[in-house]
């Protein structure tokens, strides 16, 4: 058991100096945010406070001080931020950012002597304690302090120490111990046990990143006429129509040409006729790659035009990047060492055993880097069109490295530039594209339908970590998406979904036949029947039972309350009812909420009790707050914690903004 | 809007050959356990297994296979263990480790290039898809592994290919696919976009770090006869008695000389008499430091005796380590510069304003590292002496690298060393004294009296990040907590703080005294009266009412059921009555439940409905289980998920061992 040669005082197995630092002593833990451990950026928005907090502690009775710093990456500005000590050893600070694009924070802990000695003498004094020594120590801090500083500053130090000399004991504690000395002594004193956490990367977006209204459209079944294809010009021409109803992003299906080898026919068929327009994922032919406009949709005027057109109607275009092409694609001829073969020297086509793409290409991204700067050029190349938002598809099947390096490109020559994922794949996929940089992603909001479900789902994304990275768009449908319950739901089936998406996210979507409650499905399937991607559907929008009336008051009503601004904010509360969900958004630094309650039953009406919440003001369950019913505009008030509602089908959502009476005293 | 200057083809901004690194494209996330990024080790015990989990991932649909590396520190000795895909993209392996200290693991992850060949082959056959390709690729990947191997490997590989050729199609299909082959081609295949996670720390103690009972006394007051001092030959007399009570460690309060001046009288009097003891915490005398005995207590040669007769009673001594002096310790005399004065010249004594701890003396730890290597050749004097244990004294005083330190110095010279933290202070500094080393810790179960604070915090304590670095050490009682509810509950308040303490922890302490049920208090506060801090309390252990065959029976059924040994493994089921606390505790690879449910009112009894855990077998609700009641001995079933129980104030728990009824085919 005995060890033979045991160290002793002249020797450590450990480098002692290092061990003894003085920046080893604080410990600053648990800092929130942090994604993995500062590898990749927490998310913040222009003009929503970002909160830092961290767990800072040393040992024995010190009192700490800490600050964040915060640096902008392009301006190099730094500003600091004093973190005030909340329970436990939590301390805690806002930060404002007010700048688009890359940022660092990190956090300053030391021991604040003279702010120890405050407390320490003041304790004493109540204390009734002796005050001789704290006289003469707290005299001694001012001095070395004072022997460090010049200017005005000294000046100030010196003016204390003469003023100081002349008091009574009592005066100078009073002296010693008062405020603005001790915010002097802060300023100048000098940082024991300084210590800082690592840095922590921030991407700043604008506001867009996590607030919009998105509206999905083919731009080839837009034409008025039926039977002809739809162009850039007829998108023009639903602009207004679109702004009406409150979108902010207008975003389009692939615009560029479509192979010819292997082009789907109707409802994904494996042969197509002469007059087929094929997929318009079969990116590439012999008119043109991913910079390209396919002929029959216009120019590339036609499109500056329909930028311009949008801008003016206070609107963006989002593009559709789908890193694949047709087999047609001019790169398959000018880069064959890109595209893998079989074998036999056969082309290799997309494949998920044993399902086949056969119209579709997928590049090695690992072949060659200048495939990886070529489609890098390719967004430059729209962005320099006046695009600054791009809905990337299935990023999940391409390197992760590749999307967080070719945003970093975009953004390092755009910084506004907004990327959306659609990565519908298991959630450690899904999550890390955010992580990597994506602004906003599709989520699985689609397939939840039970207060259960949709309960848990919004609770696990408002919360640390996701809330720092991923931002949910919610879409009720896509072209890819035909949800069974808009299948079998009817008209109330889709207000119950637009109210829950536009109320519970700051960023929701719907691709076009939404308004008109467009769910005919393939039989069994979630595809819709005849779906889009493959052949051109025109529409009629004012059929009698469209919802667009309602869309609009709900976009509406999201301009107006920066509650339903992010999916950030939310409380569930008790409606005694499992088809009732009932919810709260709160904005920060506001007092009111903003009630929400669905019956997500679109078979029949509900009613319940349900719970208003008066604790969140301080009010006793008896208390009263005034209401405004959002949709009804009308005024009134609710006495006491429960109160009673009714949804029917036909309006199957409330939403009331909520405060407490104002007493006049 | 437009920027000048769009970089193209040529460029980037970032370097492409570190974002197209091979070792970038697989994600390892979310591993676990990790403690602040492998800064910290996670704590691991002997024979009880360790699992590792993380998300692994990648794009598109390759197949990953991954294994988990571990390496021992002492040895060098590398294990690897497959890791298995579980839910979504969680991967999992079991670590078993043999030997005490330092190891690291990491995962390694990798495109199972023929893992995925053999899946996506095995569904093309399903949807009787033509295989003709297929069976180029498998033999060409074989024959491509075979160029890279020698020996025996590469005969196996060409006996595999000339097979081969001799096969029809549909052979060489089985052959490709087989099991054999594709473990084979696992050894040796080049492992595809290998990536690393980044090491993660382990610290592997033995058992008693994580399963051990204390039994703590003070040996001055030891002494079989009326007013004669203690002695360390009184401990050894006491050795019997306290091991026929099942208890592990026996841990002395400090056995050091005590200082004189300003020495404390009975219940922290500022003054005290000739005969008045003083505090065992004023260590240190003209009699000598840490490193020596106080001559009362006897001579290093009794404590030699004392070691030795404590190991042949199959237990082991503790000893009581607290960093601070009386104001006679040498170490004044010897480095005056070690400690602090005031302004005046005078000794600056240990103070929390306005408390003051007039006979202690704290050093000025960041003075002179030659004062760390004092305390740590205290320690490696003990540990010399044969101790393995050591209580630390309140660390949360003393600078936080010094223990990380001091821990890391003892260990590396007797790997089988344990630390007890006595860090009653908030829970970020309590938590992190267990992250830099401590084996163990004392905690706020003293404080934690209903079901609902014993749930959240017994859950808490159990769930990550905390189970993998913080043991509790659940002690009913200290000489400085004298809790409420054992001043008020009498008895029946002990039997229920014992029996809680010794089946929900792996570790759990008593202080002498809590067997004959002594809770007399300072009127208002949670001290003893007469404290035994400071002054010598002779007790009779044979009373009535004592308690020592309920704690015997506890300790013993902790030494039988692996379930006990540990606070993982709990989870808390339905009993009907906000007065029963009823949990089930599990033992890895253990099918059977030790359920426990304990009445914590101890004025009253109390009955309730409570629910076996039928689902944990997979049996209905209506199932039946076989039960052995481990209090009394008996064996019956139980018919059903809803049972009854009752327990009284004299017997305010029950104990049970549970398995499913083995049905006789």
């Amino acid at each position: 058991m005995y060890v033979e040669r045991i160290p002793r005082l002249e020797s450590s197995t450990f480098d002692l100096d290092q061990v003894m630092a003085p920046d080893a002593r604080i410990i600053i833990d648990h800092v929130e945010p942090v994604i993995d451990g500062g590898r990749y950026a927490v998310k913040a928005t222009i003009g929503s406070p970002l909160t830092v907090q961290a767990d800072i502690f040393a040992d024995g009775h010190e009192m700490l001080a800490a600050t964040v710093v915060l640096q902008c990456e392009e301006s190099r500005l730094v500003t600091r931020e004093q973190m005030v000590r909340t329970e436990n050893d939590r301390y805690v600070a806002e930060l404002d950012i007010q700048q688009e694009g890359a940022h660092t924070f990190h956090i300053e802990a030391w021991i604040d002597v003279y702010g120890g000695f405050v407390r320490d003498t003041q304790r004493k004094r109540e204390a009734g304690q002796s005050l001789a020594l704290e006289l003469q120590e707290g005299r001694g801090l001012v001095a070395q302090a004072r022997e460090k500083t010049s200017g005005c500053v000294r000046e100030a130090l010196d003016a204390l120490l003469n003023g100081f000399e002349a008091l009574d004991d009592g005066d100078r504690i009073h002296l010693l111990t008062a405020d603005e000395t001790r915010q002097m002594m802060r300023a100048v004193e000098h940082r024991l046990f300084l210590t800082q956490s690592r840095p922590q990367r921030i991407e700043a977006e604008r506001t867009a990143a996590s607030f919009a209204s998105w509206y999905e459209l083919f731009p080839r079944s837009q034409s008025p006429q039926r039977g002809r294809h739809g162009t850039l010009r007829d998108v023009i021409a639903q602009l207004p129509r679109i702004r009406a109803m409150g979108f902010d992003v207008l975003y389009m299906t692939p615009i560029h040409p479509i192979g010819h080898t292997n082009r789907k026919g109707p409802n994904n068929a494996l042969a197509s006729g002469p007059n087929d327009p094929g997929s318009t994922y079969a990116i590439g032919s012999q008119d043109g790659g991913h910079d390209a406009i396919h002929p029959e949709l216009g120019t590339i005027s036609d499109f500056r035009d329909l930028v311009s057109a949008a801008r003016a109607h206070g609107m963006e275009l989002a593009l559709d990047f789908a890193a694949q092409m047709s087999p047609d694609h001019p790169w398959l001829e000018q880069h064959p060492h890109w595209f893998p073969r079989r074998p036999d020297g056969s082309r290799k086509y997309a494949e998920n055993p044993p399902k086949k793409y056969e119209d579709i290409v997928n590049p090695d991204f690992y072949s060659d880097p200048k495939l990886w700067l070529a489609f890098r050029d390719v967004l430059l190349f729209w962005a320099e069109q006046g695009v600054r938002t791009f809905r990337v598809d299935n990023p999940h099947t391409k390197p992760i490295p590749f999307w967080e390096w070719i945003i970093a490109e975009i953004k390092a020559a755009f910084p506004d530039t907004i990327f959306l994922s659609e990565a519908f794949t298991r959630p450690a996929r899904m999550m890390h594209l955010a992580k990597v940089g994506f602004s906003q992603s599709y989520t699985y909001f689609t397939w939840r339908n039970t207060k259960a479900e949709l309960t848990e789902y919004l609770t696990e994304l408002a919360a640390n970590p996701l809330r720092y990275y991923f931002r949910p768009n919610f879409f009720v449908n896509t072209p890819d998406i035909n949800p069974p319950f808009l299948q079998t739901g009817g008209r109330p089936a889709f207000l119950i979904r637009a109210a829950l998406a536009a109320t519970s996210s700051g960023l929701w979507g719907m691709y076009s036949g939404f308004e008109i409650c467009e769910a005919a499905p393939l039989p069994g399937r979630e595809e819709y029947a005849d779906s889009e991607k493959y052949q051109i559907r025109q529409r009629r929008y004012d059929t009698p039972d469209n919802i667009a009336g309602e869309i609009t008051q709900l976009n509406m009503l999201r301009r107006l309350e920066p509650a339903l601004q992010s999916h950030l904010g939310i409380t569930f509360h008790n409606a005694f009812n499992d088809n009732i969900l009932y919810y709260a958004k709160t904005a920060p630094d506001r007092e009111d909420r903003i009630l929400v309650a669905i019956n997500l039953d679109p078979s029949c009406a509900h009613e319940c009790d349900f719970e208003v919440p008066m604790w969140d003001w301080g009010l006793p369950d008896e208390g009263t707050v005034d209401v405004e019913d959002l949709l009804h505009g009308d005024a009134f008030s609710w006495h006491g914690k429960l109160q009673r509602l009714r949804l029917e089908p036909s309006q199957p959502y409330a939403i009331w903004r909520c405060w407490p009476r104002q007493e006049t005293a």
